[in-house]
């Protein structure tokens, strides 16, 4: 019997951390082999802010990553007192800014403070006339199951006000996300690969399992539900980003465990199970890379990654050196592998 | 500046689990010594179900205890095959039977597979006729913060079945049961400590907490807050049923930690705090014992737990042979202390 096969060409992460240093060794390649690009996002100690800080975070990534056919799309850490000068500089050098709430994530502390419009104008209306696209993690201080929903107002106003902003709702895990989707041209999202498949039920429903918790936390059935549909249909707003996130294995199994899952390994074979079980393997390609290329307005390298179904065992752990990460579904076998990459 | 003081009369905690062994005898005496009585529950491995080993565990937790003040009420694990005779020869060693659904919480994968009242019946009648309450733990097994307002249909079908029987929503989480109860004259309900003052946000909205993980998980504000002014203003049918659920540190802050609150030796000392600030201090003799002595017809020895208004740090972790148990708020400190027992 013939194998089955799928290919996936220029497969592209939209909303990717890879960290630094020896963390950035060990999961630069996993992602860099497998993808043709990824958007980078900005949340080091300290926080990407500076065009030199920029080049130079890029240039580490492109050593650790080795591979000629990957781009790693950086972005900067959004502050309110950017100018338009300073934008006019590194508007070239990045593919968007990221704003994060204070305090509401992994490295956010710099975060701004106020999401008011007004306070965020002058930086925003650079932004607006010169192209940059707006990333934001929309999450409020709110009870953790409404974060997400409580920020769409937030969304809703930055829309209105700057309608030639691209504004990319990051990591979206809601169904009211989804439907704000449609509602504004310059809206856009992306939806990582482990909130099209767990609910809070994965998190804390029978054990606690800190390897799924991440931030926003995954929701409830039916925001799955939305998200995953909205992903199978290849809807057009909507890009794949994995948010994989690694931290060290001592710090998802302790007490007080850090937010993150770990996807950059596995994200191809696993999206590739998910849309064959669906019958939707013909949408895969524009969820992984047509989308981001259209609105991102993305040129790339061809590069194709050939998938068989054939089981593959995730390994249990990833290792350089001291770092060391733990992968989503480590020790499990999942359906589909990689054949090969050209 | 006189202190202020308050006094707690034959306190109960009318949910308990003391475990066995040298668990029982780390935990036995940090809740025999502040309380008049515990409903101790039967969820052991195996789990208890005859009279033999019902007095022999009895026996075990009085040695442990050592407390001649101090009463354990005993339960046995619910079985539908239970004849009349059985439950008429145990009726009175017994203050209740507990009722698991089969796999819902810590040892009860030996509970009733269904929740059907026709299979239920002849258990449940017999019971009924001799008096017997029966204690439930309230969850489907549907999406985790759904699951106890799932089960609200089969709180109500049994108490329409058998309305002689006395039923006990164990530990109750949310405002759907707290609504229930003034519903059905043969419903009452146990809430703990921790479900008075934490939400999800604590389990799982800053980092991963998992000494508040417990089953029934925390749920939203609003549910909180129906639980609390319930408890502030001493429903009648509602009591105080710690739940408190030792498990070893090891077992808490691991990879796919063990669900339970360890709050018996801080339970008097917090009840005390909360019900003071809410200028319910008035309230909490009834919440925390009277309510208890009326719906189980209750007659106590003499025992007087005198508090007073200063600081108590709360031990990191108490220890005996080769246990070990974190208690809720390790390390904090909190506004009242025990000064004397009498």
């Amino acid at each position: 019997m013939a194998e089955l096969t799928f290919e996936i060409n220029e497969p592209l992460d939209m909303h990717l951390h890879l960290r630094d240093a020896d963390m950035l060794k060990l999961v630069g390649p996993l992602t860099s082999k497998t993808f043709s690009g990824a958007l980078i996002m900005p949340n080091l100690v300290p926080p990407i802010t500076t065009k030199e800080a920029l080049l130079s975070y890029k240039q580490r990534i492109k050593e650790a990553c080795k591979d000629d056919k990957f781009e790693p799309y950086v972005t900067l850490f959004f502050k309110n007192d950017y100018s338009y000068e300073f934008l006019s500089d590194v508007k070239n050098d990045i593919i968007g800014i990221k704003l994060y709430p204070a305090g509401i994530t992994t490295n956010s502390e710099t975060g701004v403070a106020s999401m008011d419009v007004e306070v965020l104008r002058p930086a925003l209306e650079s932004m607006s006339k010169l192209g940059i696209p707006l990333c934001i993690h929309g999450e409020t201080n709110g009870f953790v199951m409404d974060r997400e929903k409580e920020f769409m107002p937030i969304y809703e106003s930055i829309a209105k006000s700057f309608p030639d902003l691209k504004i990319i709702m990051e990591h979206i895990t809601t169904k009211d996300a989804i439907e704000l989707l449609d509602k504004y041209d310059n809206l856009f999202a992306t939806v990582t690969l482990h909130h099209l498949i767990i609910t809070l039920d994965d998190v804390a429903g029978g054990m606690l399992n800190p390897h799924l918790f991440c931030k926003p936390i995954a929701k409830r059935p039916e925001d799955r539900s939305a998200l995953l549909n909205a992903a199978l249909k290849a809807h057009p707003k909507l890009m794949f980003g994995s948010d994989s996130a690694p931290h060290p294995k001592h710090k998802k199994e302790c007490c007080g465990c850090a937010a993150g899952v770990f996807t950059s390994p596995i994200a191809l074979q696993v999206l590739t199970e998910l849309f064959e079980k669906h019958n939707a393997l013909d949408k895969l390609n524009a969820f992984v890379s047509l989308n981001a290329q259209r609105i991102y307005n993305l040129s790339l390298e061809k590069k194709t990654i050939k998938l068989v179904k054939k089981d593959f065992v995730v390994p249990a752990i990833y290792e350089y050196k001291n770092e060391n990460v733990v992968p989503m579904y480590a020790g499990e076998t999942i359906s589909w592998s990689i054949e090969s990459i050209n």
